[in-house]
């Protein structure tokens, strides 16, 4: 082929992320020929109506022929940004079998099924890139596939919502409860009407899952991770945070535990303020890596919207171009230290539990000897008198999570304190 | 070839970095076989003096013949760690000729000349990695070359030197003077006995041009590089930045201008408090990124030392064997804008001078009237008076070098204002 035979790419998906980088493609056309070697040149879109005003975006290139577009053979690369499972994946698969090199943002579709799209990449032998699908503009698939692949990962941990770091945000800042901020953030935009994909954690544990695999050489699901969103957090728990020397994130966080077992899961946490990420503001995402030889390193930007996103697209798609141009192949799954996921109650940290007692003398003695009988030593404690009653916040050292569970459940079953113990992970600082 | 049998690899210098690579290299062996597909067989390490004693180092790989080790025409992989523009260059162009892709720390050689490093690689087929050579373990090259390349970088500014932001560190914490701090650096080993190349910009500035050439995609020299090191930076310009809400730091900026021009240069750079640059701890190493579609985006990890420039260094490792063992290549350079470089008074930015005047009505205005001759508005004036005398700061808005140059040379011809006005850069919020 000569420099001046266009490679052919076909879009799937024309909404926020779609759209901005069809416009792109137009837009930075002679850039992006000069840094690819030859010409990219967009030959259909696939959309679910065609009759939406697309301003921008030439009505010609509109197809509900989303298959036929995936999967014609004279097309050299493929991006999906439908995002979800189907048809996704379908379309995906078909891309591949036709030769396509594939670049998508699906998190969802890679935390659940990721190994049957790059198993077939594979055996194709095209290229899968998938650096919008974690932290949106921020180069975190990239470094940790690449860049990091000469060191041992020993964690990964990150703010990957925008959306519940924003709201925890202005919890901290305005003292203001959950729903009030989520009715907020939704008439800014930054919440959708149906939160649930991000206030329960559902988008950052595919991010985890995704991040996970990476770093560890093993196949981690979706299932897999350990999740809890940000429903339940209270604003007593942010006072409490704050007092603490703390903010509350909703972190993602993956790290090798001792029996070389992997521990993700995507929890309310509480960062001591001096930690770097303890102060990423509400629209961005931050990662945070620790590596046996690297040591710490962090990566911050914006985690979402239009532009963003498109950046790492479009960075996905001249890299996938540029090894068609060159006949190579950027790199495949590499999954092959095959690590188990740490159980639930092995998984070790710092946790805060907060609670209501009678106040009366004996009882924090009783609540320290309820952790101590089950190897949990302290590393602070705060109680609080409020007349016949206390608050009582206890700070733990490293322990495992059924130790601390063991003492909750004795907690729990004294008179002395009330029902409704709050605890939470807290991260070192 | 089989899946068993090994990639050669070949390892010039072994100084603090060179031992830990190659102690790596045995300790990650199993790891580092599995990531590539092939194991990676340390065959040859090139010593300028074999009677060293190099703990965790076989002695039998050591040989003082450089130029016979890197020709080896069986060895697959050269990694250059011995720094200088020579004998390296001649080394890393015998290896690139004799077939081996090389994997190099050496900022020196590739700002001053490392067009010639890649059009040999190009001219050979072979891959030549870089990451270690700005910013130690922080993947930025990658980034830049990779990641970003579907995106439209308009700056890239950082603190790429651990040295002297030690030195700056302590002086603003301290409030101690310049000679003071770099002694005690000396002592503790931040800073080399001889000092020039950190405390005069040479290492910031040789980093500065692979950021630029990089980001802007064109051939960017050391010699291109506008310079200016950290040893004229008085307790009383620190000061003076405090009372600003600043902190300086030396800074490493490249940007677009608005004629398309690059501009580049390290200078001590005046950084509000609020930026995130300006809480970068001493030994940590920051780049900041702005692009038109990707935003803002920060990375940040340790910028030297043996086990994070070792970190870098494997990763490209993996990754030019990964290529080797798929039949790929990495990308190559990219110089296709070939923009000029910003002439030095045409460089905008934002300044601060620090000037001591006579105390006597209208000094103030001659003073204002000397800036807006010249085109330059004013942000903010601090005076203070210290009896027959005050001391002037002047913050200006954005204006062009030989603007603020001209305003500069005017002051100092008038009576009233004593010589040795201080300028330095502002950077924005």
């Amino acid at each position: 082929m000569g420099k001046s035979t266009p490679l052919k790419v076909a879009l799937l998906g024309c909404g926020v992320v779609g759209s901005q980088v069809a416009r792109q493609l137009l837009e930075q056309a002679d850039d992006l020929r000069a840094r690819v070697g030859r010409p990219l040149d967009l030959v259909g879109i696939a959309v679910r109506r065609l009759n939406v005003e697309r301003p921008g975006i030439d009505s010609a290139l509109l197809t509900d022929d989303a298959i036929g577009l995936a999967s014609r053979p004279d097309v050299d690369l493929v991006i999906e940004l439908m995002g979800g499972i189907e048809p996704a994946r379908t379309l995906i698969l078909a891309a591949i079998n036709a030769g396509s090199s594939v670049i998508t943002a699906n998190k969802a579709l890679l935390a659940e099924d990721g190994p049957t799209i790059y198993s077939a990449a594979e055996e194709a032998g095209v290229d899968v890139y998938f650096e919008a699908a974690v932290a949106g503009a921020i180069p975190i698939v990239r470094p940790l596939r690449e860049s990091l692949v000469g060191d041992e990962v020993t964690a990964v941990m990150g703010i990957v919502n925008g959306t519940t770091n924003f709201i925890l945000d202005k919890m901290h800042t305005d003292g203001a409860d959950f729903d009030d901020v989520l009715a907020e953030a939704q008439r800014l935009g930054y919440a959708e009407s149906d939160p649930t994909a991000d206030v329960e954690g559902f988008d950052a544990a595919a991010k985890a899952a995704i991040l996970a695999s990476l770093a560890f050489h093993s196949r981690v699901k979706l299932s897999e991770v350990s999740r809890e969103g940000i429903t339940g957090v209270k604003s007593a728990d942010i006072q409490a945070a704050k007092e603490m020397g703390c903010v509350i994130k909703l972190l993602a966080r993956c790290a090798l535990s001792e029996d070389g077992t992997i521990a993700v899961g995507v929890h309310p946490t509480m960062v001591p303020v001096a930690h770097p990420l303890a102060s990423i503001p509400g629209a961005y995402n931050a990662i945070f890596i620790e590596s046996r030889n690297a040591g710490r390193l962090m990566f911050m930007g914006k985690g979402a919207g239009g532009s963003p996103t498109a950046s790492a697209v479009l960075g996905d798609l001249v890299t996938a171009a540029r090894n068609r141009v060159r006949g190579s192949r950027g790199p495949g799954e590499s999954i092959y230290s095959g690590r188990a996921i740490t159980a639930a109650g092995e998984v070790r940290s710092r946790y805060y539990a907060s609670m209501t007692v009678h106040d009366e003398p004996g009882v924090l003695a009783q609540v320290a000897t309820a952790f101590a009988r089950h190897g949990v030593s302290l590393q602070a404690v705060r109680q609080e008198s409020t007349g016949e009653q206390a608050r009582l916040g206890v700070m733990t050292h490293l322990a495992l999570h059924r130790e601390v569970d063991g003492a909750i459940a004795d907690l729990n079953s004294m008179p002395e304190v009330h029902p409704g113990i709050s605890l939470m992970r807290v991260e070192g600082a």
